[in-house]
Formats: C-alpha cells, structure tokens, sequence
C-alpha cells in the first residue's frame, strides 16, 4: 500500500490536499495523472450505463438541497455514528470500532479500548454523532437556515423523479443516473483515498413493478460486477457481501456489497439496494406531491395501474474503484523487464490499466534528444496525434528509462522515432504489456492507435 | 428569458434544486438533456485546453481545503458584500446594489433604496458579510474547526504548484487547469442560472516569467474568445470590459471580463486576470514553503535564475456558458417551417447548438409506429448506433411532429425508417439546420455521422 501512495504522490496522481499547508485528513487532491484517470473511469461509467442504455438518463443535481429532504429521507436521525471521546487526550473514536476492537477505519490494528492517540483507558459515553457537513443558507446562522452537504447522491433522482419522467416521457422500468460529489464528516478516516471526507459516487436509481424488485436487483448485481471485470479487475480479487437483514440500512430490504481485496484486506467497493418504495413513498408524504407512477400500458377499457415503483440501486464510489484499478493494476518486476538496457537492475513498475482509462494514452520519444532531426520529427507526429489522443512527449533520458517511466504510469502505447524515421516515414510502435515493438508507418499512426485503443 | 426557462423544464434541460418542497432559490439540478450538454462543453474545454495544449495539465482538488488558505489568499478578509436589512420586513440586500438603485443581481430593477418586498425605506447600516459557506471539520463545532467551502477553484492549484511542477517535470511558461465546483452564500440571485450558489468553474492558472505577463494576459483573452466563437456563439453578442484600475480585485494588475448580450443585458461571461505574483508570494509566507521557480534553462556556469512566477488567469463559468450557448441557438420560426405537414401553423422552435455539444446525436425514428417491420429496423438501427452515439428513439405522433420536438432540443441529426429502407437498406438523413434529407446507406451511417459530428 504505502508503495501505491508513494507512486501516486511521485508520479503526480494522488497529493493530500492543502499539503504545504500541513494537509487535512482524509481529503485528496487528484494530480495531472489522477484526474485524467478518474475522468476516463467516469467517461466509461457513462458510456456504458448512459449512453448505451435504452432507458437511463443522467442529471446532475445540487449538493445542497432543501433541508426536509433529509427529514424525509431519514439521514436527520439516523445517518450518524455513535462517538466516544477519550477522558484524557480529548480524540474522538467511532464507539462501534472501539467495541469491535478493530481500527480498520483508520488503518490501527485491535487497541481494545485503549485510545490510540495517548493510551488513555477511560472514555465519555457513547453519542450519536450526525456524518453530514452543515452550513447555513443565507447570513443568518440560525436554526432555520441550516443546510447540508448530501453524503449521497439518491435523493435528488428521487425529488426530480416526476420531473424526469415527465419531460423525458419515461416508463417503466427506467432509471435515473448520476455521478456527483459527496461529503461526509467521517470521524475516522485512513486508508488513503479509501475513506474520504468528499467523493463522488457514480449511482442508479432504478425504478422498477414493485413485484419485479427481485429480478432487477438480481440483473444489477450482475451487470455492475461485469463493469468491473470488463474495466479490468480480477476476478479472484472481487466477492459478494450479502448484509444480514438484521443489519439492513432502514430503508432496504436486500443489499448486497461487491467487496475488492483491497491491500488493508476486502472492503466495499459497490453496492446494490432494493429500497423498496420507501423514498418515494417518504418523499409523497413530506412534500405533500403524489409520487405515484400511472402505468400507461394498460389496455384500453383496462383501469390504468398505479403504483409507487419499487427502486433498485446499484451505487458505487469513484475514487475506490480508481483505488482498486490501481491496486489490481500494480506489478513489480524484480531485475527488471529483459528489453532494457537497465544495468542495476533495479526493480521496475509496470502498472497494466485497461487502455481505455489510462491516463496518458500514447508518448512519443525520439531516440536521442540531441539530434535535431529527430526531435523535430518526434515533435511533429506529436503534434500531429495530440488532436486525437492524450499524448506525451519525453525526450529527457535513455530510451529504456523513458519506457520505464511510461510503464509506471501505465501508457499502453509508446511511439520511437530513430534514424530509420527519417528515411522511411515509419516508427516504432511499442506495447506496453506484451514489449513488442511494430514498425508502422506515419500516416497509418491515427488508425492503429484508434483500432487499438479502442479495442 | 421566461421562453428559455420554459424550454429548460419542459424539455428536461433544467429544474429548479428540490422542487417538490418548493424548492430552494438559487439552485439548480440539470436533467437528463441538460446534464449532457454540461458534460459535452466540460469535454469541449478539456479537449482544447488540456489535450491539445503542450503545457497546461489537469487537476482535481477538493471543495474543503485547509483554513489557512483563505487567510492567505485574502477571502477571509475581502470575499464580502455590503448587507443591509429592511428595517420593516428583515429582508436582506446588498448595499452596492441598492446605492447603484439597480437590482440586476435579482432582476429587479431601478427601485432607489425601497425594499422590494414590502416596500420600506428604512434600512440597517451596512455590513460586510462573507459569501463563503462555512461548515466545521470534525465533531467539534467551535471556531479552531471553522472551513469553507471553495468560492472559486483557484487556490488548489497554487497550493499544488510545486506537486505538480515536480511530478511532471513543468518548466515555465505552463498552466494548471481545473473544473470544479464551487459555492458562494448570495445574498441576492436570479436570471435563472446567471447568479446561482452552485457552479462550476474552468480556470487555467498560468505560471509565466514575471516580465512576460503582459504578453501572456493579451494570448489567453484572444484565447478565451476563440473558444467561444468555435463553440458557436455570436460575435456581436460578445464584448470586452476592461476592469478600471481602481476597481481590480485586491490581486489583480489588470482584468478583462468577457461579456455575453444575454436576454437581461450584457454581464459577465468569463474573465481573464493578471494575478501577478500575489498568490504564490502569499502561500509562501503563510505556509513557509518556498514556492519560488528555479529556471532551469539558464545556460551552464550561468546562474539560475530564481523567481515566483506570474499568473495569468483566464476564467469561465460553466452554467453561465451554457445559459449563454442555450440563448444563442434559440430561434423562433414564425408559422412554422415549409417542410413540415403544420396544419395548425404554430411557431416552431428550433435550438441550433454546434454539433459537438448537442445533448442528443442523432434520433431514429419509424415513418409510422403501427408497422412492426419499420419499427423493428429502426430498433436495429439505433442499437446500432447507440454504442457510438448519443442516441434516443422515438416513434410516438406524425413524423413532422417528432422532427420538431428534435429541432427544439437541438439534436443534429434525424434519421427515417421508411418502407423503402426494407427493400434497399438506407434511411432518410435529415439535417437539422437545412432540413434537407439525404439517402444514406445503413452500413455507411456509422462513418458518415461521425464525419458530419466532428466536423
């Protein structure tokens, strides 16, 4: 783990936020490499779910949103977790960790009531603590104007269902996508990117015949774990959670986890909840609007049916996807790969991500940096491919070590221009996974690369 | 305006944030076709300014930063309005507005120092009132836990100029760009998306030699004004207003906002700003850390040369990009235009957005729905399509009906399935902008779409 943190710091992924300012927990900065990565993820998730889909359509709500939502939805009372204080250090602990006897929030192994700040033994009482930022609306701070920052994306697809619907002309079964940003006021943290104070979850609400839960919730199960599969991770490395039904979040009636092996052990990656009719249902109730679904497809003569829709939602968070595309993608080579001339034969990165989201999709190298021709020309095709791919040009090094610098941030492709460029209007084209290099000729660059990224 | 607004529910663009309660002034959730259109300017942007750019990369950092940082960069003491309050009915007001008697931050206008509530003319003395929202890190709800929530993206990218310059070996000039979303407590809002408390912004800081800012400031307003023109607005709803020296922010040499005609008057679109050297100078006295610039191009045995970088700031709103693009394609065809059976004669809207940026590619669409073998073909024809495109499919009213519920939503492209399409596998290409229709091959469609898409 500390290696993936080294590297994403080094390698400009991953910095903690506000760092030369000492930095703040659990809040991180995505770098020129991490954000593209974290944009190519969001651009798949989109493409699969959005795009190809017949009958999701994306919105993009607010993060603060009107305060009875939170009511309704029952976060006021019960998004909390119970918090202990300890009597002589004054830091705060999660109550349930503390019982459990198991840190796993914040990377600290089974200190049995022990603080792990002073080893003070004695603790306040156990209170509930409520996880979501609060600010106030307007200049009055007072009660009225409070606001919060949504720890979840759902219920704006759940205030905008009739909206959506009616302007789209929906039926159902549809669904209701979103990737938006989240807050939550964890009080303890760790884990890297895994435990953050603010993330973006990407999530579906799926409406659906309330006798038809079971079978869509079964069908989103399956289709989020082949995102993930197809996405690259490895399948040894993904299991279920079934969540017992005594430990079920108040408004589902099955919930299944999709667990990654994280390198601080299998944690929730994604999940899918039937939530029943509850928000719908809650949300009638608090606004006073009917949330009710009038089924069109009656025959005529028939009464129309209508129904609240039962509501399936596969939901999963972007940055520990991203956390755990990185995990599954790391490789070290002991002595290094044989191409190489690496003559200490330290070890080599090689960090395989689907060429579909790596961050820089192709470099371009001229094989020395000081002939003029070729850096002119490497220069040039680098121009050439930038308005179609996200290119990057190195010239600073041996040509072995700017592979390896490649191969650490995972490029799938890299381009070399040597004499025989000059002559023949060709490059070598290398791949990063097999190291085999092709010939292929200038002007069939775009293609290729197109084909190959693409497939 | 009122007509844009309307187009933006009706038709799925915009909806007020938590409608059913009310919903809350000043916020606004993007829907299924809105959300897109966000998505595809964001993608334009990034396309332009960080692909195809040799030297500005990417970041992504958060809304909740370390406190300090507003210290530093001057928010805490000056990102404030003049709040007075009707002495009768306790609303609340800006001052400068009120002294100015023009409430175009609300769309009111001209009233000299009355309350436009009730009426009152009596007012509390000013007083300065910071727009940022502030929540509290932690449990503790005291003063030491006191953070914000970003009202611009700016800072991350000053505090993250060393990570990144390191982690990608940047050498001045270069550019930090970002896409963020940012918060600002207004104490009065209106036209619609204009002024609202959530927003995203696009900036590029640009890291330049001190003595060659000038130079710089002139390249990014032509720019910025480029990328508007190419996006599709129109020349003469854009105009230049140079900020008077005695009006500039508090870090500004000089700034240029680009304004946009909308239908409440020409305001503030973009802006680009010479922040000199104020933001790193003071980073690095607040935080400690040396954030100075070493040149490393000086030549051998020549000193390097050290020194804190120039920034150039060019600046825009997203929402207020897309209200300005939304206005710009909006077009009324009085009585209807020829090519459509339009007995009624209503008035025909038509959104003429750039190709590039249009929510909805291309539709496909069944001459009639009550011939299963045209419907059938259509149905192959956008699973077809749809892993390539932005599609949507519709089948429901006359042909002419469906063409102008597509024109009203600006989709590109329209595609009929007739009888002949049986017999000889091509469908009718309708062009939104000149209706004409083209036969077209299925199996050349893919091709040709995207020829016609990205050019």
């Amino acid at each position: 783990m500390e290696k993936i943190v080294s590297l994403c710091k080094r390698r400009g992924f991953i910095f903690q936020s506000s760092e030369i300012y000492g930095g703040v927990e659990a809040l991180w900065d995505y770098g020129p490499l991490g954000s593209l990565l974290k944009n190519n993820i969001k651009k798949e998730w989109l493409k699969r779910f959005v795009q190809e889909k017949e009958n999701i359509v994306l919105i993009d709500g607010t993060v603060i949103m009107h305060p009875k939502i939170w009511e309704a939805s029952g976060h006021l009372e019960s998004f909390t977790d119970p918090l202990v204080e300890c009597k002589s250090c004054h830091s705060r602990f999660r109550a349930d960790h503390m019982e459990s006897g198991n840190f796993v929030g914040q990377g600290k192994a089974k200190l049995k009531n022990q603080c792990v700040q002073c080893g003070g033994k004695e603790f306040t009482e156990s209170k509930q603590f409520n996880l979501m930022f609060k600010t106030f609306l307007g200049p009055v701070e007072d009660e009225v104007h409070i606001v919060y920052l949504r720890p979840e994306t759902a219920q704006s697809m759940f205030t905008n269902f009739d909206l959506v619907k009616d302007s789209m002309r929906l039926k159902v079964p549809f669904g209701i996508a979103q990737i938006g940003h989240c807050f939550r006021n964890e009080i303890t943290t760790g884990n890297f990117i895994f435990r953050s104070r603010e993330f973006d979850i990407a999530e579906i609400e799926y409406f659906v015949k309330p006798d038809e839960d079971e079978k869509w919730f079964d069908f989103w199960v399956k289709e989020w774990e082949k995102f993930f599969l197809d996405l690259g991770l490895k399948k040894e490395n993904l299991r279920r959670y079934e969540h017992p039904k005594k430990a079920l979040a108040h408004y589902s009636k099955r919930t299944i986890d999709i667990e990654y092996k994280f390198p601080f052990g299998w944690s929730e990656l994604a999940g899918i909840a039937n939530r029943t009719d509850f928000d719908l249902s809650q949300h009638s109730k608090f606004s006073g609007q009917d949330l009710s679904y009038f089924d069109p497809s009656a025959s005529s003569g028939q009464a129309k049916e209508k129904y609240i829709p039962y509501v399936i939602e596969p939901t999963l968070g972007i940055e520990r996807l991203l956390l755990a595309l990185m995990c599954d993608a790391y490789k070290e080579v002991k002595g290094g790969r044989t191409e190489t001339t690496n003559s200490t034969k330290e070890e080599e990165i090689v960090l395989g991500l689907n060429k579909k989201i790596a961050p820089i999709q192709v470099t371009v190298l001229p094989l020395v940096k000081n002939k003029e021709n070729l850096v002119k020309k490497a220069k040039e095709i680098y121009q050439l491919l930038k308005p179609y791919f996200m290119v990057q040009y190195d010239e600073v090094g041996s040509i072995g070590r700017r592979y390896r610098r490649q191969d650490e941030i995972g490029t799938p492709f890299a381009i070399t221009v040597d004499f025989e460029t000059l002559e023949k209007d060709d490059v070598t084209l290398r791949d990063r996974d097999t190291m085999q290099q092709e010939r292929v000729k200038i002007k069939e660059l775009i293609n290729i690369l197109k084909e190959k990224l693409e497939n």
